[in-house]
């Protein structure tokens, strides 16, 4: 596995019962993956010798983020290496403008976009959202920049409130391409999470709530509540179809707006474990971690479904305290059912340290116990 | 941890949620637990020079088995190594003389016994219980000889069924002490599995049946079915006041006879995660091996409540074909919610390679599921 997040370590973790000899490319030795992997290389994943290196002996190769380089993916796969999920299909989880035109191109439901190069696209895609406004933002803003590639947890991301606002806005500085897009009007945050193996193998995760705190996701409530029926089934088949048509091996998630209008728009893919699939851990037959790697070595998949009715994740996030040891304890001691996974990072104030499950039958306990867990881990709540 | 086997691999593989930096001492870099974990020391557990090299930067020393020499543990105790379990309860589980004597003080009911040092002496001690026998065995034929130190699996363990078998009884070309015990013609043989932390914190397991097969157990059943809920409870009361009384900190495995008067007898004990608690990592809220942890950090403890009202787990012993990954394909496609542990050993027939955990509310289904995987993956059964 190419990076050494908390993804890698619980993909590790994941993959121990399962007999895998696991091998990490890390930035360094501390990572967080790379404190408890035994066959760690540290090198960076930007350069090709390296990459190329660390490929010998693995039978396949796998993610921990989608940073890679397309188009060193591409000479490993001329290489003979099995890169899973390939290049093809990871340059939609790689590039937003590659995965809009895509999804276009399949017909997937998303918000409206276009490639902007400079304040005057910006000012141009605005009126034309302005003029299809039935009535409110009829000039087209607020509106959202992003960086086509290395957003994440909100970073290359932008609303801008005006044009003018576009004139000074941060991404036109580098000059890179930029995706407009419309500023959607939601009535919540899903996400489908599903893995697919090269034999065609797919299987699909309950669709989850997922709920963001200054773009950085907060809490995860599995299965969505109160979602429709016939919603949540599309919003699956719209995940396993984009994974099939995208070529994708391994877990999806497919990150979603509900609308007013009862639908769904698509936000962003991953194509790795994701955020909005750690509940699986504690609350799912198998984990997306487990089912990443049976997906990526091409083994029959596991089951997806609940282990109990009502499953609750919540972040946590560094506080103003480095150290956490005492609340850690008070967890512990407080809710012997709290199931806490630290990834072994320094605190920093806003970083994601760990997060917590719990289940249950009664979705307000279950929520209150992990909304507890993870603010008194990270200092907000003190009693 | 001292000990390279799949209880090491799978306390890892507990520990890495809970933000454990985990070391390990093991004989070679190609054992169990040393394929999947980072910081590995390969060395003797016999010499006390490697151990209080490896116990330098541990925070805590436990054990993946009982044979580190008792006088070595004492050594690193005076030290200042923080040994959990301690020498003083740990020696219960490394001398079956030693335990005896302390289980008949506290008056816990055990099979009559007596340590032997030949076998005139084996002799007398049958003449005694076939004195006190209510028919049947009146000569105190069969009984079994065990090796006080280093037996497991049924290795160290005779059965013999008269005084010439007696005669030329294997344990004592060694000369070393022995302890005879009657053989117990008993129900079933159950397990009562504990976990005790420093702060004197206790949490038991429910009381499970394990069956055995040539001295190896075979399956475990959670809980043991139509146990009278008496009987459990004063078996989890029995296995809880044992860990208090010797002062074992971590996981205790009490292994008991059912005996056909409704009684239970104590067979052996062990102080680490143990075979007969594998059943938890997927069929409890928190595992033996997460407790373990939890107790040797002095960390709160864990629910130890089922969340399945019946789980099965099964050994996977290698067979006569080295190579499982075929069987291993089958039963992944066969049984999508099968929970398969593999421990990263070479197939030897006889060996135990893996484990498999199966769980639902129908205990026939359960059952069926677990033992065709075994089965399978052992190559007896090929349907």
């Amino acid at each position: 596995m190419v990076g050494g997040g908390q993804l890698a370590r619980m993909t590790h973790e994941a993959g121990i019962p399962l007999g895998i000899r696991f091998k990490l490319l890390s930035d360094t030795l501390q990572d967080s993956a790379a404190q408890v992997v035994g066959d760690v290389v540290a090198g960076d994943y930007r350069d090709l010798a390296t990459l190329r290196a660390f490929a010998q002996g693995c039978d396949v190769l796998t993610f921990d983020h989608e940073h890679v380089p397309t188009e060193h993916l591409r000479v490993l796969e001329a290489d003979g290496v099995l890169v899973r999920p390939g290049a093809e299909a990871l340059v939609h989880a790689q590039d937003k403008g590659v995965m809009r035109a895509r999804l276009d191109a399949l017909g997937v439901p998303s918000p409206r976009h276009r490639i902007v190069r400079d304040p005057a696209d910006v000012a141009a895609f605005a009126a034309e959202l302005g003029a299809r406004a039935d009535g409110g933002a009829a000039d087209g803003f607020p509106l959202v920049l992003k960086t086509v590639r290395g957003g994440y947890d909100g970073k290359g991301v932008w609303v801008v409130d005006s044009a003018d606002d576009a004139a000074v806005a941060e991404p036109f500085r580098a000059g890179v391409p930029v995706l407009a897009e419309e500023k959607v009007d939601y009535v919540r945050e899903l996400a489908a999470n599903v893995v697919r193996s090269p034999h065609g193998q797919a299987v699909a995760y309950p669709v989850v709530e997922s709920r963001q705190v200054d773009g950085v996701c907060d809490t995860v409530i599995a299965p969505a509540p109160g979602l429709d029926r016939d919603l949540a089934l599309r919003a699956e088949q719209l995940a396993l179809r984009i994974a099939k048509e995208l070529g994708v091996v391994g877990h999806l998630a497919v990150e979603l707006f509900e609308t007013r209008d009862g639908g769904v728009l698509v936000n962003e893919l991953a194509m790795r474990p994701h955020n909005s699939g750690h509940w699986t851990q504690d609350g799912a037959i198998t984990s997306q971690f487990a089912n990443h790697v049976r997906a990526v070595l091409d083994l029959p998949l596991g089951d997806p479904r609940p282990r109990a009715p009502w499953t609750v994740m919540c972040n946590v996030l560094g506080g103003d305290y480095p150290d956490m040891y005492g609340a850690y304890l008070h967890c512990m001691a407080r809710d012997p059912q709290l199931k806490i996974h630290m990834y072994g990072k320094d605190v920093k104030p806003g970083r994601k340290v760990g997060h917590v499950n719990t289940y249950g039958d009664d979705l307000d306990d279950v929520l209150e116990r992990a909304r507890h867990a993870a603010g008194y881990l990270r200092g907000t709540i003190t009693e």
